[in-house]
């Protein structure tokens, strides 16, 4: 089965086709600018050189037309017809309550990602664009819906109530959702199956820290906590986003600066957190050459960021009284070798012993950071939310076609 | 040196009167519905009768006058004139970033006071009330300032700086201050004490946990980080008191109910924590009381009131690489048998082992209630601010008068 994962933003549609057979990836690509003056095409076929297309592409239908066009070109295609693509799966960031795992798009799944764009308004209307798109380019293929928010949909009603008044959540649902729960279901399985022991036995920390970071335990395989919350404010400091913060601080900051609700969230969302502190960049890369500079606001932004991941780490061990396994994952957590180095060295109280020349190794594969003798086992492994969305598809599709 | 404590609030004034020769408490009391019809003066001399007045008391100056009146009184009073007062000394929650320790009461300090009533607007006025009151009936007695917040000063900037831009820093000076800061100090000195260790050698972890509820991470006798922010909103759930929260809570709320800036922080304030989720109470006794008899609200009300606790007490463990000693005290952390052992049983991972005998032993003195074998040393220590209020009164009194 051929399957093309689809994740949609408001002006952009990422792309992956998978041959299921081997969970290859057959293609992928990127259109940026939808909507804009001179959109851009970028696709990179398996084997075959990157093509990039500039043309006017005023919404997702058209955008999916382009991507079909070229998945099914003569020379840089990789199949020769649409028929040869079994079925889409999309990435979805909000699920609510409704969705605790992914699901098969028909008419009440679609009716109830739209009630859910109150609660991610900048994200829910793209993916139902994408979702949209891809039902008017290939009537009749079936379609799955794979959420950021499912696998944090088993965390107790002591993670994810806040103790505001309930009346909050009985009418809008005001709850922690968290995200990245694809990222961090798929890496806590990679990280048990790695150690080949079962998941099930394992306390693990997984650290999502990419642009956008969060932190989840998982206990028994579930979701038991994470840290982002009602939306992707909350928890660590980010790119551009505040992290945790008194939550007085934001009436006090509207009332003194008359800004409105928008602008507020703004100012949170889109000016804070490292960009806000160095002054210089949203960018990890950029704050720790700026750190081994010696520049100062760098250095303190790169200290903050440490500090409260570490925190963090310490608050879910005690979430689940131990840690057996440490994941680091997406962009930052991947490749940023000095942050790992400093959350780590200061975590020994745990038992972490990090092996310093293992934590420099770069490689696109699981691999363990810590020593032999470390109590708790420190593993990097790189995520892959595209391929998790394949295969949640590729499961729901055989099993509805085999009910049929 | 006889030295008053006052600890006024708005409509209320707390004393305690202390011969510093051995820190005896002569007598001490409370003012309650200052300005309005009926007042109530709660009159406790050491080894007589307690009095309780009803009169029209309609400002702090009048209160003061009372209280003298009763501590001077030929029946219940403990000394025979005013002038037997040597000194007096203040409790102000928030001294900013000016004061770092208690001070003596001058110009420049009480300009000062008054410009941080932007930062504490329903604290700062009511020391104020209860300074100018003092200054009035006892003129040319020594005053002294001592600070909620003081103790914090000591953080360094990635505890608390949040991570927004920095001119809401420079303009406001929006920052983590922290509270409760004499009984953070007093307890992990007490502690220190206790276990005739140097404070120096020591990582602590103090749970000020009553109505209002903060913890500090105390190394080498400093605050390093604290859980309440620039307000006492932030950190732990409380009585009444939401704690963390998804910061975009705040204008989600504020936009569907439409609810203004003084709405909003009298809702998270004063119609949250324990109340908002038990639906019944913000009295830990009552919770615990209705969480054996099995009410629902009440259990999910401790549930995440405990984990809470217990999250910020793993989050402080890795902000210090380690815990020597974990603190309980103030209300519920000195009385709560049931809350110690659900948290602490949670974190044998740090090696704390709790004697259930010794944690449901009741008693006012500094004690032990973790096994010998237990790595983490764990305390009840009753907390005593008044006692750190009078000892600094008279030091920066005593030294004043050195000077001279």
């Amino acid at each position: 089965m051929n399957i093309l994962v689809i994740n949609a933003g408001s002006s952009s549609l990422k792309y992956q086709l998978y041959n299921m057979t081997d969970e290859s990836v057959l293609a992928k690509g990127l259109v940026e600018r939808i909507g804009m003056d001179s959109s851009i095409l970028t696709h990179k076929p398996t084997g075959k050189q990157e093509v990039t297309e500039v043309s006017e592409i005023l919404e997702h239908t058209t955008a999916i037309r382009k991507v079909l066009g070229m998945l099914t070109h003569k020379e840089h295609g990789v199949i020769s017809s649409i028929e040869e693509i079994q079925a889409v799966g999309h990435r979805v960031v909000h699920g609510g309550e409704y969705f605790k795992e992914s699901a098969l798009v028909d008419g009440p799944a679609k009716a109830e990602i739209r009630r859910l764009f109150d609660l991610a308004p900048l994200h829910n209307p793209a993916s139902m664009m994408g979702i949209k798109a891809a039902e008017l380019n290939m009537p009749g293929v079936p379609q799955v819906v794979v959420f950021d928010t499912a696998f944090h949909q088993t965390m107790p009603e002591k993670s994810y109530l806040y103790a505001i008044p309930r009346v909050l959540y009985n009418k809008y649902k005001v709850r922690r959702y968290g995200a990245h729960g694809t990222s961090h279901e798929y890496v806590s399985q990679t990280a048990a199956e790695f150690l080949n022991r079962p998941i099930e036995d394992l306390k693990i920390i997984t650290c999502h820290i990419g642009n956008g970071a969060s932190i989840t335990a998982v206990q028994d395989g579930n979701s038991m906590d994470t840290s982002m919350g009602m939306t992707p404010l909350e928890g660590l400091m980010m790119g551009t986003r505040s992290g945790d913060l008194d939550p007085a601080i934001v009436p006090y900051v509207m009332n003194k600066e008359e800004l409105t609700v928008n602008e507020v969230n703004s100012m949170l969302n889109k000016h804070s957190g490292l960009l806000a502190i160095s002054g210089i960049s949203s960018d990890m890369r950029e704050i720790t050459d700026g750190m081994e500079k010696g520049e100062p606001n760098s250095t303190l932004a790169f200290e903050m960021y440490e500090y409260r991941v570490r925190k963090y780490i310490g608050s879910y061990a005690a979430a689940m009284n131990g840690v057996d396994v440490i994941v680091f994952t997406a962009g930052v957590g991947e490749n940023s070798v000095v942050l790992r180095q400093k959350i780590l060295e200061q975590l020994t109280f745990l038992g972490v012993e990090l092996d310093e020349e293992l934590n420099k190794v770069r490689s696109g594969d699981p691999r363990r950071i810590s020593t032999k003798n470390s109590k708790v086992e420190v593993l990097v492994i790189p995520t892959n939310e595209e391929l998790v969305i394949a295969r949640d598809t590729h499961r729901i599709v055989q099993a509805a076609n085999s009910k049929e």
